[in-house]
């Protein structure tokens, strides 16, 4: 059988909950659909750096290196500060496996409710393509005059050629399996005047290979008010790690689906492991009363074998997420309902 | 009576209908409440560009230097490029007038409708206070290896402790003035390292000084979410450049009011004349038919008038303005009337 090396990273606060779930549903599609999965678990987390001083050990990244995929499920927990527990796991997975695509899905789904008036199922349906290795999110800058009134900080944003094109370019493919085919183009380079021009310059290079897609775009200002006002406009949104970063809270967000929604750092040459996350955090307002709602895990599981060659199972997974909010399935709080974790994520692998 | 010197500059577009309508509001209220309104024209726009090769002419800024306040229509046009139109007359005007506060309103007006379900106007009630004159938006970058697969652009975020301190102070000074007295600000120090943990500081030193204002902060990428998702969580809402640009759209799109937004770019110690203008750009594909809705510029009007001293005519501009719209006075097309611009201006200005 098909045998796919999964490194499992439950993390913090619900991670440890949702985890089980979506490896729960998982393993009931590696049986249905005849494939295994070599699951090797890594506690990693604000915890056990509470203990070692260290978000992972040394040779952290040489371990999950050998990995086909990386499951996480959230990092972070109050009292641990953002440098350690982001910088010291989740970013340098990204930036060190070139998981230079950062891909979440903002779908509607039916059964669940966007806060948006008179919207259904057909109007919200966009990828958000984001930049996950350089931009704003640089590693140059500092501070001068400290403790002074001429106090100042500065921090680069850096885009390079390789790196705008790379995830422009998936942008492009992406829509070309799509029916609407039509890519569109987060920028602001009417403020910000050294870095946006070239990624629009660069854009607009890569759409002349795309004579089949139809492109526009828009400053981020505005584009934001796009997506509440006509998110039926969209079909897969590129931009850079910011702006990515906001487009895919933000179009969950109006898709009502931000508690579930799922996320792929994808290294597309797979010469190193992609990674799979759902977009909500460790939420350390509810762990441990096992009432997170694991969609947004099991979703970014079915992401996951579809980076894997498993796409008959990962559409089997989706299909059944959306049959059973269609249909009333068990459901957690946060949509309503009172199901725990568990309840969820054990209808969704006996459905599949 | 009390004069007030008016440097008015229609600019582009509809910017030419709307500055009209304006000065029609303004007048009204000049006659009923007892001052004078001492305009000077500029008819600096892009047309003019096309003529002189020039947004204004060289001494254009020592020009406005003298006068209470700059009235502003809408600056660019299809074929002018950004850094000609906007980098000639705006950004300059913000950045030189030191009009280092950004004041957008964000409101649901009785009788216009927001694109979230189940909101009324006691729902969408807030202020952005964006910081207008560093941060993001700045003058340092460059390209290097131009053409060569090592291309790469930068630039840099400047923050100093100067403009971080006054903006933010702003915002509290506005908070204590309001009921709620709350201040959200917008960061992302989880991800922008060096800036944005440096405005957190700044953020969490000022609210020191102001133990009867409440206070939260949010990453951008979630805080765009619970714009969508709870708009009634805000009261005034502080950002840098960029996320204070991108939550002033995002704002009036959820209070479906952006079409008629207004703003002001203020230099509180009245060292430099401040500007008033619509949210709305110059908008091409209606400019000439005068349809466009002269709100946004007569709500601009009286943020003028405030920063002025006219309190009391800028609060019976305001008010006139609602009640038409709760009444159904004469409407345009963008809010579902038949009515022109001048109609509108008309009937705001024979209210007042
Ligand atoms: C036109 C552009 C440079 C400007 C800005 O980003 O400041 C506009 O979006 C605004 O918000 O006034
Ligand atoms: C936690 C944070 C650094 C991260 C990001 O901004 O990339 C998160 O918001 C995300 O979107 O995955």
């Amino acid at each position: 059988a098909r045998k796919h090396r999964i490194a499992v990273i439950p993390g913090d606060g619900i991670g440890k909950e949702t985890t089980p779930e979506g490896l729960r549903v998982l393993d009931a599609a590696a049986r249905r659909f005849g494939f295994e999965l070599d699951l090797t678990h890594y506690d990693w987390s604000c915890e056990t750096y509470a203990q070692t001083g260290k978000m992972m050990p040394d040779d952290g990244m040489d371990r999950l290196r050998d990995s086909d995929s990386i499951f996480l499920g959230a990092v972070g927990w109050p009292g641990v500060p953002d440098h350690v527990s982001l910088w010291g796991l989740l970013i340098p997975i990204r930036r060190q496996f070139d998981q230079y695509v950062n891909l979440r899905p903002c779908k509607l789904l039916p059964g669940s409710k966007s806060p948006l008036a008179n919207r259904g199922p057909e109007d919200i349906d966009f990828y958000v393509v984001r930049e996950n290795t350089e931009g704003e999110y640089s590693s140059i800058g500092g501070r001068m005059f400290p403790g002074t009134d001429r106090e100042f900080v500065s921090q680069q944003t850096v885009m390079t050629r390789i790196g705008c094109d790379r995830v422009i370019k998936y942008a492009f493919e992406l829509a070309m399996t799509r029916k609407r085919k039509k890519v569109t183009s987060a920028t602001k380079s009417n403020g910000i005047t050294f870095t946006m021009p070239y990624w629009d310059e660069r854009f607009a290079e890569m759409a002349k290979h795309y004579p089949q897609v139809t492109t526009d775009q828009f400053h981020i200002d505005i584009l934001c008010a796009h997506f509440v006002q006509h998110p039926d406009w969209f079909d897969v949104v590129v931009g850079s790690n910011l702006f990515g970063d906001i487009l895919s809270d933000l179009g969950p967000a109006v898709a009502g689906s931000i508690g579930i929604a799922a996320s792929a750092n994808i290294n597309p040459e797979k010469t190193f492991p992609s990674m799979f996350e759902p977009v909500h955090g460790s939420a350390p307002d509810i762990a441990g009363k096992w009432i997170a709602n694991p969609i947004g895990q099991i979703w970014s599981g079915a992401m996951m074998l579809e980076h894997l060659g498993e796409k008959a199972a990962a559409d089997c997974i989706v299909a059944t997420i959306e049959k059973l909010l269609a249909e009333g399935g068990p459901r957690t709080r946060d949509m309503g309902g009172q199901a725990g974790t568990v309840d969820v994520g054990r209808a969704i692998a006996e459905a599949v």
